[in-house]
């Protein structure tokens, strides 16, 4: 069997789906429909929204926090919420947002954790330790690495603002610039830009050309969805991932949630490709 | 039931077990020694680590990666280990390295994975997302947060070393000026600097008076101890953690590998005592 390949996977779902969106699966325990009984909420919950917007995503991304936050029962939701995307819809990819970044010998084990345990297309990954603490994961030519570069939170710019003396850049630029030139040896690294600052995505996308951005931020953070796409699209019109996560999973709170998400999927959708100008 | 508080813990273990040394559970499941035929292979090896070790030590530290590599077996692994330490030794603190970076909802759920359900007295952290986004992390008064400063590993350089423009300093000493002034209003922060860079530690050193500083690096790394302690101690002899995996842990792979970790962890407290001139 042919291994999968994340950018592979992702071209051909963004094609066939006419979409840029990730749908992001922060299946926050508590904040799940009450009428979801089951001895499994997490799992459920995460079926029936995949079900309800698989033909109008390009990506999911459960991130891991909410899981871990529910110990072994958070585990066995986000393995068997992977295996269950990866048997059913299996032209869809699966990144795991899970901020990685340690030392070598420690990375090689996060990579078995994310891409052979779990089993996930794509993961998060820090750059404070640098490119030769990540080769765990940089080696993994099939996957893809999404390197925190400027996020999305309101206090982004504390550390990633910083000007670099003699690269005469904020550090999130130079962090851009070295993935870039030194990390993507493979060919398979991506970066991670905020929505809720389109001028310092579109200047990221200045400097890494094609490079795949992956953005969140849209929906309950507020990021602006047209200046985003005007921001962060490459020459081509593509090259970049739009996720949204609690506005679409919880739309609704009620039994309709499915339903909503659904609606609020095909929302997003349509509003980046009109911004596309599709 | 008061809460533990991570720094009384930490400085009754030093005082009363004459011991800098916190021993790193990195209990990666294919190095344990094949004799131990549990159904649970990771707790029975920390299990008797713990007990060789517990009158030695100031601290114990488990990385995350070791059991997320193991799934849901690891999870329960990691719980159940932090749990004994817990009850049997309620006077050695527990450090999660997990490293820790998110947006502020999203280490929300982290803090509560690492201190409730797991229940873990302290965690590891990036800078990169700054105070903002760590504030669900900083916000909790009796645990330890360790912001990750000048890493040990070899190319830790690659960004930590880039110097602010007009700050005037590498990027890791304003992370830790930063860390210092701005982090730290509940005074439960430390710092991670490698024992691989003595001089980078002595500048840390002088930079956060007398901040904790955990110090990993040495053992298989191959940091130097006299070097370290010399560099890493604040202005009254102490202030720092000095943590010790894979030598210790690992140091058979026999039968006798608890007793091994009981003398390579006396080696190493003992070694650094005499550095401090005891």
């Amino acid at each position: 069997m042919t291994e999968r390949n994340f950018f592979e996977l992702l071209e051909k779902a963004q094609a066939k789906n006419k979409s840029f969106v990730c749908v992001g699966l922060d299946s926050e325990c508590g904040r799940i429909p009450s009428h979801i009984s089951e001895d499994e909420p997490m799992i459920e919950f995460n079926k029936a929204i995949v079900d309800a917007t698989h033909d109008l995503v390009c990506a999911y991304k459960p991130n891991r926090a909410f899981y871990d936050a529910m110990g072994a029962m958070g585990s066995v939701a986000l393995w068997n919420t992977v295996a269950y995307i990866k048997d059913k819809y299996p032209n869809i990819p699966i990144i795991l947002d899970s901020k990685r970044g340690d030392i070598g010998n420690t990375n090689r084990n996060y990579a078995q954790a994310d891409f052979d345990d779990i089993g996930v297309d794509a993961i998060t990954a820090h750059p404070y330790l640098g490119s030769e603490a990540m080769k765990p994961f940089l080696e993994r030519e099939n996957k893809g690495i999404f390197v925190l570069c400027r996020t999305s939170n309101k206090g982004a710019g504390e550390f990633q603002d910083i000007e670099a003396r003699y690269q005469k850049l904020p550090l999130y630029q130079v962090v851009a610039k070295t993935v870039r030139k030194d990390w993507n040896f493979y060919c398979n690294c991506g970066l991670v830009v905020g929505a809720t600052y389109p001028e310092e995505l579109a200047q990221v996308r200045e400097i890494v050309g094609d490079i795949l951005i992956l953005i969140p931020g849209v929906g309950q953070q507020k990021g602006d969805v047209e200046k985003t796409v005007k921001a962060g699209m490459d020459s081509e019109g593509g090259g970049f991932i739009i996720n949204s996560s609690r506005s679409i999973i919880f739309a609704s709170e009620d039994e309709d949630f499915a339903e909503a998400a659904r609606k609020e999927t095909d929302k997003l959708r349509k509003e980046i490709n009109s911004a596309l100008g599709d």
